[in-house]
């Protein structure tokens, strides 16, 4: 993992190299790196920027799908976003990671569906208005939520239902919201977006207070921001809720979303993720 | 557009004929039609077809992701089924729906992700239990909920949140909750119920009480029910459950859950949705 000093390191992490149309090579990280592999959101964030780069993009991101299909390993990695159809006002891609195994065969080890779209004005509300809460100066910063790697490159400020202090199996809702940005604070753009989506501690872990092995299988990020909206919305906080609706024969769901500091709906998605036990 | 009489209108339309290994060769049918193509959750299901129908399959359906990429349209298609990656107990699948356009050239109309994982028995737990309603009997089943084919094809008992019977642009919360089956009844599977994730109709017309042209852009379904909960749930009622967290600027999202008579989460499902206006 090689990293550079001189960029934040969400920038140095989602560095890609164009070597055909399309086609694009990158590499892992340290600082983004999880227990056994990089941080499921700069996963998520790779492979849209795979999108965001392609020469043939039409509009923003509205919708991302990211399917985690087997580990992803330290090192090189090869991004590939196809353009699969182009409407007038909308497109749709397919995106996988891969990475040449110990035979030197190329495996595909993350799958993504992005659809970008030409965003126009329109009657807009919300249903979700963002829960009632103090502002982030209010709630004092945790210092590593875990040891792990990415945890850092987060400023997190919980607000309610924290990581349990106790592994005790007491069981509690899995609710829980907290003020996050990226640190050092960096101007929201979609990529980070993706990033922060998948910022939550397991659910299961908060439900249980017992700490089983989990893994995301998959996460879908419906993007409610425009770029207007993200610049407006720079390098604030966001209010970032999550909770789970079922837990089932080893796997749940996630559903979060995400507003800016001004109360505006940014970000609303979802997740299907392995537990053992 | 054929039709066969003899066997459930579900199961005629999900019809494929293997041509290759995880190919198939389908077509569009009557008893489903839209108001311009074919009704979204039958297109979801015959994705998903594909993939039941491949003889390499692993495990049952988790997690499915339909991106509604371009028109249907009435005829015949082709359904391309690719195991992407195969792991010990999940396979990650990339699937496409394409027809010969005008000019002979085949298209990409609709593309899907799907996840099928074998499940094993752990801690199991709900956070969304089913809304406390009367049963199905007590709440009459609507004839037609608005003038299109598909519609026929659900009994639909609803419960709160009714289209609205006067398009006055009178705002409500766009929560609706019914009482649902195939009609003809039919013992629920993997197939029926992609299917019905799709039921509701837009929810910016509940909203409004504006009719404003829609397209669901993109759904995912998340598989709570395992074989077993399916063969329970037989050919009862589903009780379903929809709401938007979202509107801005064309697109709207909707999350939705899906219960068995016995209270039991089948599917949580969401939308990113097309409006105009």
């Amino acid at each position: 993992m090689t990293s550079h000093t001189h960029i934040h390191p969400l920038d140095d992490a989602l560095l890609l190299q164009p070597t055909a149309p399309g086609v694009f090579t990158g590499r892992t990280t340290e600082p983004y790196w999880n227990m056994v592999g990089p941080y499921g959101g700069v996963t998520a964030a790779t492979l849209l920027q795979g999108v965001l780069q392609h020469r043939g993009r039409l509009g923003d991101p509205l919708s991302l799908t990211v399917n985690y299909a087997g580990a992803v390993t330290e090192g090189a990695f090869t991004v590939r976003a196809q353009a699969v159809r182009t409407n007038r006002s909308t497109q749709h891609w397919w995106v996988t990671l891969s990475q040449a195994d110990a035979e030197g065969v190329e495996q595909v080890a993350t799958t993504a569906t992005v659809i970008t779209a030409v965003r126009r004005g329109t009657w807009s509300s919300t249903e979700t208005p963002m829960p009632t809460v103090q502002k982030p100066a209010d709630y004092p910063a945790i210092d590593g939520l875990f040891p792990v790697q990415w945890v850092r490159r987060y400023e997190m400020r919980p607000i309610a239902g924290p990581l349990p202090a106790q592994w005790d199996g007491a069981e509690h809702d899995s609710l829980t919201r907290l003020w996050v940005r990226d640190t050092p604070a960096r101007a929201l753009d979609f990529a980070a977006l993706a990033g922060i989506s998948d910022v939550f501690f397991p659910r299961i872990w908060r439900r249980r207070a017992t700490r089983v092995p989990i893994g995301t299988v998959s996460m879908t990020v419906y993007f409610h921001a425009g770029a207007e909206l993200l610049a407006h919305t720079g390098g604030g906080y966001l209010l970032a809720q999550a909770r789970a609706q079922e837990f089932r024969n080893g796997f749940f769901d996630q559903t979060a979303q995400l507003w800016n500091e001004a109360g505006e709906m940014l970000v609303t998605t979802q997740q299907i993720v392995y537990y053992k036990e």
